[in-house]
């Protein structure tokens, strides 16, 4: 790992996506996810969000069981440049959705050991 | 629909509530997002937080039976002439709570089809 | 409570985490948001994410038993001197993590009475 260092100017990503898109058979969020690290990226976390509605014109709602059809947002923080190498990626994987950059300040990252 | 352009720089707008705020009978934060998709903005997703505390100088927590009392963020993104429009309305809405707002750029919306 | 005026720029901090860390017997994010709260901050929110990784190296998932190993983010909202004032005392706390800071402009912060 190499990521040491990436503290002061840089960009988080904010991926708008739905939890049942899907990409080659797993939930796109997974492999969005999956590609991110794979590409080395400083970090990424998905949320689950409750409602809302956005690129496709859909009021997403929680159903009777639960979890079908809800808004997934993937913030991503790293480095103006590496963000810049993996726009590219997300911009393919995601066909329909909202990709949103903003300009952060990290304070603080610290890349430990691996946890088994 | 007509957000089928919303590249480049915009606003994203970030709504702090509790998710037992009512509105007209209805939890406020379903009668912010379905005002703001009436409203015709590009996007919004509500999300519950697990704790926290704000303009009720509260600290929330969810309690034995799951989700009373917890925190809701919205985001929504639109182009700053479009947030600027809806301001006023959310401002009224919220009676407490905070309302912030983000510079972002936008790289990527596509507006789908509506899906059934 | 002094917050009743927030209004205008301020600054918002996103502080990434485990679920699972700790800090003196207790959650590192329930530690976080009292320590935030006892120092007056104005807001803070935490969430928990459905997956991630980030510094520690680590694809986060929910396992069988749910919550395990999950990201948390925890947003922080307040004045660019009182942000300031409070990021020692979070650079100290987290040992393992990333935290950013994002500019924000405060449109409504209304700090109501406090509720039973």
């Amino acid at each position: 790992m190499e990521h040491h260092k990436l503290e002061g100017r840089a960009k988080m990503v904010l991926i708008h996506i739905d939890d049942n898109d899907m990409w080659e058979g797993e939930p796109l969020y997974e492999a969005i996810v999956k590609r991110l690290r794979m590409m080395d990226v400083a970090g990424a976390t998905g949320y689950r969000g409750i409602l809302g509605f956005g690129a496709k014109n859909r009021v997403h709602r929680s159903g009777l069981l639960g979890f079908s059809n809800l808004p997934i947002v993937i913030s991503v923080i790293d480095s103006e440049e590496k963000i810049r190498s993996v726009l590219p990626t997300l911009k393919e994987m995601i066909s329909e959705g909202l990709l949103a950059v903003v300009d952060v300040d990290v304070i603080k990252y610290t890349s430990g050991k691996p946890h088994q």
